[in-house]
């Protein structure tokens, strides 16, 4: 079945489950889906159960929640607070922390790359409270873990690996989990900017905008990993694939075609993974306000940390309290 | 020939042609194309001298200045130099200035869109000199003309037509000549940062990044217009085309069709104008480093720029002078 | 009363004002004042009625709204939503529009100089209709007013004075009112960042952070001009001052002097405006995260002209409506 | 002799050394001092060399080399490769490392305040290698040290001192120096932006602009470490002293005082470190472009570092190299 990962050009847990599905067949033996939602979100948990199911998905075996809000492209306050709660919920669900824990938040991705910003920039809106934990009055300290925050670069900037950086920091904070916040890239444009996805497997080789080249996981860390990942852009394969499925579904353009119907996987494949790649180069598709988008996003992203870690905070009046 | 527009999704008139000829014949009736090149830098004149020509290539009647160097994507200091002096001297050709003219030069694109910002960015280095003239020494006064500048902002954000502010400070200023810079789209990947475009002929509708709904031309302002251009995004549709192509010419690929050699004009126009737009929505596809090549650029074209107005002035010492 | 100006170097007629009474008595001829409070904030109108009182004041004839918060250092976003409210409030009831009424609105101010950037950012943040009144539906356009808005530079960049820019601007729009953002100087760091002041006399010459050479204002313009300006930087003079008040209030330090007492107003002013610039040349005094301060000071200016033009807006689905 | 700690608001050992000699004598016994200059640059070495020296001088003991050229503040890039080729020899010599040492940068300060964030932006502009050295071909490798460069951010953003973060660093990467940039805080508005230090002392505790609570010094850390400073902001007690000198120096305000030539360093003192950052808190003063002035200065030391790692580099083509 390794032929099928030329389908799964995706971080999205959902997204490789969606791909496999219009193709395979409903269900996959070993992985459960559960799916609630709104008017306004849906949200979904997939949990990979068996290594034949890591395999046929090519995600870890874990569980992934994602948080999806087609409103959250637009500017509106109420949303993105609805959004931090349930990123919030799910994180301390996800998490089980006790309120002595110490928490490394990671900021993975390179500043000076728009699309790539969304670590560094939700960094900045960590509340870090490991440097007041003597400071703080009694009635604050039970609601106010001890967090703290870096964004570390990226490996072309710094000439470090990410995990070697954080490896080190481990080392010497001796947190009890780590938290990595990445920007992700997509199978399609609809979630780009719309969708958290939280996993409790860690950042895996390969994945994000910048393609990681080692893992950020329990296994080189020491210590459990959750990864908070948005989708910020969309693979060239995308735009690619859709190019293909419109010359196939327009009847006009038929008659160039023998059948694509039976576009074999291993072909697929080969377009997406070789042939492409190198027309494409070092393009990336991202959306034109990306850099606004990147900022909303990431004041949601931090504030569901925020929430999940401080729970018994009044944010109205936080920044009176720790700055 | 109205179909062939389809063919010419570019804001270069160099590659308008190439895109034709490749299809047609390798004369244009009416296109008069001049070549130079070195190592480093390939220079390329297109005259488009004939309403039939201006039909045909889908660009306005006038002249069109190509300048092409595939380094300036690295930071490279005498090549950047190089191409200052290059345009700086394209420009003294095509503006025929009196020492006494006043220019006005118009950055265009939004600074908030990294790849529409190169017009912003480049204003910020334009050494202007307009508020000056009355208090530079007679020495200097030779070689410094009368420079204003300013990058209006775009529709969305301003509520104004790009038009009607130009219009408004022409009729204030009233200069002898508007250069106006702008991003544009290419076709191929290969001229982004790559190529800068000098015409004489002015913005038209639609052109550029931001896709402008009225031009600034001499028929709109009342004083010759000169356009700066340089590509900072690919188009889609070239996404789209360079899968087609992957499609037909890689063996393994060529059972799944007939023929696409006659793929028609009219076809080609309905994909790329109708049906991909529709799937990519506000998508754009730029290079991953776009934020420093947006740098580079527009240190080159407002060096081109400075050196055109400003032929007499020791650049090493400006700073001295002016600030 | 000419040497009284040296104790006006503010752009606050609230500090004007108090730097005065300080000195001469509590009430002076031709200012009322009227003040109301709540915990949070302090709402001051202050109005110059005679030419007399505009000699004494070092401040132009007409009305000054001040409205402050220290809270508004601190990301509180029900305070700020408050500001916004206060501030539509004011404006509204000083500028008398008509509903058909178009409105210029000018962001003053140096977009790379940080505590200058004020009205550039906030310029961002306004919502522009100008160009959408033909496509606005008939329920939205009743509480939809015509705003455009531009943020046009300074001299040093364009070349062109700002009020140059401006008429042009008028002559081609239209406008039944302009309205300026501009950043201020103020006597006190305690005003800094927590104070928006509204005035119906536009911007004069020589206010401000960047030091205007001409004014925005009825004269100039043709149209009323109502200015908003938010202090962020504090004058260099403030310091000088404290420190002689330092020297002054300390016990210990009284030994060195005679009486300061009664230094002349004549000597203050040849200290302020003679012996420190000198000294201090081209340094400003401003706080360390005036980059945050000055985002959010610049939501809520733009928020509260947004709330006073556009009524009947739902603001939480506002972008929905427009972009 | 504690209380001359007083005079000594300067990171700079130059200006401690002139604070000093302008009230004491010309000669302060263990410290050496050595100038050689050009019309352009004034290059001075002071060491530091003995215990008695280090209380007086208020400095650590060991060597400090100062680059000084007022023109940096004006775009000149003959003038900043001149420096850049003076840091590089400079550091050379200081640093005494062999072909195959591995050096790690560390850019500290706060990349959201722009006086502070030297450190971060030079690190963006540093050449690492580390992670390149199995793939560089045998003739580069000659020329191209083992470097790796970060900005860990600052307390208040991290929760973590930053001599927690390099300490975790070096336990993992094992350099052999650490190289610490630094924004500085100077004593007189003429140094600021135009010098460069370099000292083999490290960063010590409550230095810089951001006011370090730990150190970065081989004993911290286990390795030497070279600090390479800039100052970017003055002291506000400048412009307190700087105005107790315009009210003492000229004439018409002598009236005012008895005198002060006496001014004890006890009241100095007292009225530089505990009445005045009350009365100017969180202010800070500093030049109105430093915005540009940030990232010229931070591309003269990345330069210097460059050239000093890498010797045999061309560094036109090195983007050709290594990218």
């Amino acid at each position: 079945m390794e032929h099928f990962t030329g389908t799964s050009r995706t971080d999205l847990a959902l997204e490789a489950r969606e791909l496999l599905t219009k193709q395979v067949s409903e269900d996959i033996p070993g992985v459960l889906v559960e799916t609630s939602e709104d008017e306004e979100v849906v949200l979904t948990k997939v949990d990979i159960t068996t290594p034949e199911a890591e395999k046929i998905m090519g995600k870890k075996q874990g569980t992934y929640v994602t948080i999806e809000a087609q409103g959250l492209r637009y500017k509106n306050t109420p949303l993105q607070e609805k959004i931090m709660k349930l990123l919030a919920d799910e994180l301390v669900g996800m998490a089980e922390l006790s309120k002595k824990a110490t928490v490394l938040v990671i900021g993975l991705g390179n500043r000076n790359i728009t699309p790539d910003a969304l670590g560094p920039r939700a960094i900045d809106k960590i509340v870090v409270t490991r440097h007041l934990q003597e400071i703080l009055s009694p009635e604050l300290k039970g609601g106010v873990r001890s967090i703290c925050a870096i964004a570390p670069g990226v490996l072309g900037i710094t000439g470090m690996e990410t995990v070697e950086i954080v490896q080190g920091l481990v080392s010497k904070i001796k947190p009890d989990l780590v938290i990595a916040i990445d920007a992700l890239a997509a199978a399609s444009s609809r979630r780009v900017i719309t969708t958290v996805q939280l996993a409790n497997t860690g950042i895996s080789p390969g994945s994000g905008v910048g393609n990681k080249r080692f893992g950020l996981t329990q296994e080189s860390l020491g210590v459990p990993v959750i990864a908070i990942g948005v989708p910020t852009v969309v693979h060239a394969s995308t735009i690619a694939m859709d190019t293909i499925n419109v010359l196939q579904e327009h009847a006009p353009f038929a008659r160039y075609f023998k059948s694509m119907e039976n576009l074999s996987d291993a072909d697929r494949h080969t377009i997406l993974r070789q042939v492409l790649p190198e027309v494409l180069g070092d393009l990336m598709v991202t959306p034109k306000e990306v850099d606004r988008f990147i900022d909303d996003i990431a004041v949601a992203v931090a504030g569901g940390i925020n929430q999940a870690m401080h729970p018994h905070i009044d944010y109205e009046n936080i920044h009176a309290y720790l700055h």
